[in-house]
């Protein structure tokens, strides 16, 4: 079976949107996408830390679904990572009320021996240098290694991503983060500027308005579902990038064509994530619910545009 | 052959972007709109009103398409509807700095004998009162009605508005219109309760990150070509309904199948105008250009996802 690790944070998150508050709940990337990538026939090992306040009974959660936790460090005497995050109206704009970074502050990863030659490291959003202390632990590099990152990172530790960049294949990055990064103001020169900087593959996650996977060469375009009601897009990302990982480490296939596969498995998983608080929706999905959605994305975008000239105004210029 | 009557405003702009300044230069729903129409093997009509400072050479652009223009009356003693608008820095907002109506404020349109069948009518952007107008004056029901409007519209003559949406088959509307008109802050349900008020089909335009066709069953998501610099934006929304119905009235097929390739055709055209300021684009396609961007739409959205099961963990539920 193969082998996913998975570096990101573990949270106790607090969530309001205009459907309600969330009370404190069991988030992180490392969560999300952990969750998400164990949906695939793989074995994912996640490398994380939390506080003694935290819930053995989430610890329950990784451990039912076989992700292997040796690298999930408990700190008896410090404090979980905690979240405090409000969703306006739309529901496209959210603030950050409270960060305590509690045991993430110091965190300071030691791989496992187990865990030293994943076929993908995911490095779910988390300090670059945090990140560049993993990958030098390793002890071959990975088939493929995914970085997903965030505003914060770009405006604080800029030099220490860019050579996170040097080590990477996939960026997996928001749109307003894309343009941040590359001061470009189209996705397009966007991705351009981005895949000059390390990383073969750019893709750029749009919401509710899907994502965009960008090659030097080529493009492809996945959608979003629309949906009736998004309830809570937290964690949606971190859902997208275990997705992926999931998706290509059962393939092992890392070809641009197959990277659009994962592209929608991690749009398919996520579509189910912002159905309702936190981990709730992510934590109860069936094998047939996913693949019945993956039928509802192939058929989104299917058309058939008839293959004749005949249309067009015989007089315009060929 | 197949005809389609527009009825819609033809201007003089004036645009800012951060590209530069436009000068005054041709514009308006009528004239995108017909234009784009024009690139099929339709008989395109055009209702109309301009002043007399009208240029002659503007005139000249629409009969060399082979644009029927004896709907467009020309009033030699008042002067052209003017629009000077600005897009601010990321082309997604724009101001109208200065808006005369000038000859449209009293147009009470005479819809030409020869005009009173058509296949198709598309009514753009315009006076919902002059709308209805038109759709009276026909000799018979044409076999689609097309919507485009605005949220100007929707504001101060909702109303009258509501009368053309019994008459319609499908509107076109931006997203933000959408949920204005609906009161609703996701597509889908904007789309629900629109679907509710008469159309058969509504699409929304979501600019740069694609269009969404809805019936009450069914949806398909069409994308945008993501450019690398967006000139200007003006009269995409007007290229995309001419378009539709340029592809639609030469198919003579409206299916929800041949839609789609409706909603990709204007997709396509819009993705030219907004390449130069106002028409110049437009202007100046050819067939083999049109043709090729089909196939980029085709390549951006097609991924073959494996069919089985055996990707998923096999302890999840079925």
């Amino acid at each position: 079976m193969r082998q996913i690790v998975i570096v990101g944070s573990i949270a106790y998150d607090e969530i309001e949107t205009p459907h309600g508050r969330s009370g404190k709940i069991l988030g992180g990337a490392a969560t999300y996408s952990s969750f998400a990538a164990a949906y695939f026939d793989v074995q994912v090992k996640i490398i994380s830390v939390v506080g003694g306040d935290f819930k053995p009974d989430y610890i329950e959660l990784f451990k039912q679904r076989n992700i292997d936790i040796t690298g999930l460090e408990i700190k008896k005497d410090e404090k979980t990572f905690y979240w405090h995050g409000k969703y306006l109206e739309n529901m496209n704009k959210r603030q950050s009320l409270i960060t305590d970074l509690n045991v993430l502050e110091k965190f300071d990863p030691v791989v496992p021996e187990s865990y030293k030659e994943p076929d993908i490291l995911l490095l779910a959003n988390l300090s670059p240098i945090v990140q560049l202390s993993v990958i030098r632990q390793l002890k071959r590099r990975p088939k493929l290694i995914v970085l997903d990152t965030m505003d914060f990172w770009i405006m604080t530790k800029l030099e220490e991503l860019m050579e996170v960049f040097k080590n990477i294949d996939v960026l997996t990055i928001n749109d307003q983060e894309a343009f941040l990064l590359s001061g470009q103001n189209t996705l397009r020169a966007a991705a351009s500027k981005i895949l000059e900087m390390g990383p073969q593959y750019v893709i750029i996650k749009k919401g509710e308005h899907g994502a965009l996977l960008f090659t030097k060469e080529k493009i492809f375009f996945a959608p979003a579902l629309p949906l009736y009601q998004v309830f809570d897009p937290t964690g949606a990302g971190d859902t997208f990038a275990g997705g992926l990982c999931g998706y290509l480490a059962t393939t092992d296939n890392y070809s641009f064509e197959n990277l659009k596969n994962g592209v929608i498995a991690g749009s398919v998983l996520a579509s189910f994530t912002v159905e309702d608080f936190g981990t709730n929706k992510l934590q109860n999905i069936k094998t047939n619910e996913i693949i019945s959605r993956i039928g509802e994305f192939i058929e989104l975008v299917k058309f058939n545009f008839p293959k004749t000239n005949k249309i067009f105004n015989k007089k315009i210029q060929q």
